[in-house]
């Protein structure tokens, strides 16, 4: 298998920055993105976006287009989720990030949103890849649950190689033989691609635990490692999300857990 | 997470039949589906299909779209595989399997095959599963490098739940610590699906283990084990093929093998 | 890491066969060892070991010392369970095998038992591996949960090169993400270490998928693909075995897949 | 399975706190383990033990019986390497630890070593663990290459239940698919624990990755996350180490690690 190319230090040895509006991530200080899982109603994006504002979070996050391991599952609002977070991310000045998972839904993505996701599932959805390559907005890559580090920045090489230099990596936990937590947030991962490559890296320790109660420790370990940036369901009431409920964390969680990235965030690179 | 409905044994008790032309999956049976991973030239079709054809093949394979886990690998031929692949098929009167990569693709890669593939990067690609679902001819579903029997059967039932009923399922080996085969045979999938789903199950040995000689002794099992049926990498010159060559066995070897298959069938369900 | 030199096929080229008494494992039949998962009482071992003679079992197992995940599981019936196993063993004339955990108990174990088992959780436990390899009985080294290929041959080359050569391996399930199953059958593992190694390859069915009514075409696959031969847990009533009654077959499903096996059995090295 | 009793916080709702002299592991500090894999020599260990102490290390570790993979790797200097470390300990007033690997040389250990450790591929050598439960000495228990956080915890019961209530627990990495680093640290594992348990859980970073540029990155991590020690490997030339070399930093790498290790812990339950 060819290594990855343009991801490589090799190729560029100074961390790529990309500029958000809001951060500037790969700089050193630490990203913030945050929101529901999915965009479930316009009150609660509403309620949320000022809060999540005030307490110093970058970027609004929330599913339009959810992949749902069964058809029968809540699928997301489609359309009309994208014009509520784009609505609400503007009212508040904050841009926003939500997935692509149809090649077809590029064009109404790209309109609505200003960061694109490509979810964990569609990793290795190489015509995915290449379609948000051609864009010129900021691509999150999550790692796919079972993709090598290696596998993972070949993924990214696909968007690179289209032109798109602005791929932010998210590492969200991969599969395992463990299950007391949904994922195992592969923390020295984080370090490992910061070696390997120039692309910020991110982490979701939501989706990597799935449990609210490790969401705060996970975050601060990927910060302490070296972290650029961190991902985080956030809900006004977890108990009654209409998805990934019990990984998702109160407003007054976070802003306690952000108290703690600011004090940890000079040992990141110690 | 809800489990599937339209796929199981509870909803359906009888086995699925799914009618080839040269021959039936699910009736008994051992389904071969044989040819090289890649459509790599004219040529090399027209020498190996009338040659699989008379050894008793019932299904032609060849990629024309291929998922490479970098940018810089062998793509395919794309449109001219398909054309060639289907060209051939008819030529020998057999029906002809590709993948379908890109929903995009969905009208071109359904004009030129009889049976369509989506494949392991795919599996939670949950837009191409609608979008299969619609049409009506089979359509292979292989299992994820890391996908759960469930959310397998889950996948399937993406298909199903748009109308399609021609799901024909394929264990390719799943992702595991074991380095000395490329994936892990999860030849224990076979009966367990084969319990709790009415959908028939063949096998991929030559992604399972990734190594020549592991093909025939895989496939054995997956037969012993009661899969029905098998497909196979078959390249008349394996260590000249543009792409996975090491897991390429030649027509001599499929011969033999497929002697060794007819023996065990009778014993598949014993 | 140096690889495995005494139990090479570089070393050795021919099968290693062991002759066991009633049957010679390694010689191209399917040893079959049979019996419950641990000895629980004197009546059960009577009832059942004459009915496993008659159907042509070759070796009677059951555990005295079991390796228990939790302190408080039933431990077995120690010296009580091995003598129990002996006399049973000698009544009917069938070799017997049981677990050796503690190598202050190998002169006792070594008394009572004609092969000498190593546990999955002790395959490198390295002073029990030099300890049975000072031994002149055979040892059946089951392969660790989360073993590689190699680093089982390593833990043989242990014993072998403490001058005991009738090692035999088994195969019985690596741990893996898929919950379904107990374990994950690695058949392919069975013709890999055959290729690689001189030493007889059996396989544990039962273990190996945890559930009773896979055990049967799990143990079929194994034979397809070459294994030497077959542990099977029989239980008179399985649902109530005082340990791993959910993965255990009565003597009548055992009847039923030895009729397959013979009819197996010509097509595993083909 | 039943699940732990006296390990857990419905038994026990107070942090165990473990004293070595020191350092009390479990109060709130992050106790220090450093040395190097082996005892190699006594002038290697003359030459680091006062160097660690001076830089604030709690505790001497170094292997006398080392567990290898291979029986033709080093194999550790035995009661010699016991001695050495012994001596060096007290010379500079460090508590030390080593590895019981066979419970015949329970008493020989006992009497060399302030604490036990039990290995990860003893992890389940369930008679080790009953014997260490007998000893009043504080036993360090490593969790197995692909044990659960409930199978740890069970293996903890083991030594409990014997009466041993000073049982340190150590995170050193699960086994994977990933191949980047030798083994995937389980950094969530941490809090998971300290929910579910009383006693206190160390990291090791060094088996963890693998990688000595990973060592400080994870380290962090783990104290962030929640850890109550770290166990690192240290030598003062990594590149001619007999074992781990790959995975040791310098002393120097160590004082710098050390720095940030104390600016983050007042973060670490935050």
């Amino acid at each position: 298998m060819p290594p990855f190319q343009l991801a490589s230090r090799e190729y560029k040895a100074e961390d790529t920055i990309i500029d958000l509006g809001t951060a500037a991530v790969g700089s050193g200080s630490t990203l913030i993105i945050a929101g529901p899982c999915a965009v479930e109603s316009r009150e609660i994006m509403i309620e949320l976006a000022p809060v999540l504002k005030n307490m110093g979070v970058h970027v609004l996050r929330g599913g339009a287009f959810k992949p749902r391991t069964s058809p029968y599952s809540f699928q997301g609002l489609g359309e009309e989720g994208l014009k509520i977070l784009n609505e609400v991310g503007r009212a508040v000045n904050l841009p926003v990030v939500t997935e692509l998972m149809d090649v077809r839904d590029g064009e109404l993505v790209y309109r609505y949103t200003d960061i694109i996701q490509v979810g964990s599932r569609n990793m290795q959805n190489f015509t995915l890849l290449r379609e948000v390559g051609k864009m010129n907005k900021p691509v999150l890559l999550k790692r796919g649950l079972s993709a090598s580090i290696e596998e993972w920045l070949l993924a990214a090489e696909y968007i690179l190689v289209e032109g798109n230099q602005k791929v932010i990596l998210c590492e969200r936990g991969i599969r395992t033989f463990e299950r007391y937590t949904r994922n195992t947030l592969d923390v020295a991962a984080v370090p490992a691609v910061k070696q390997l490559s120039h692309l910020p890296v991110i982490v979701d320790p939501s989706h990597a635990t799935g449990r609210r109660e490790l969401v705060a420790p996970a975050a601060r370990a990927a910060v302490a490692a070296g972290a650029d940036g961190l991902m985080i369901e956030v809900h006004p009431d977890p108990q009654n999300a209409l998805s990934d409920g019990c990984q998702s964390i109160t407003p007054q969680e976070l802003a306690k857990l952000l108290q703690s990235v600011k004090g940890l965030e000079k040992y990141k690179f110690s």
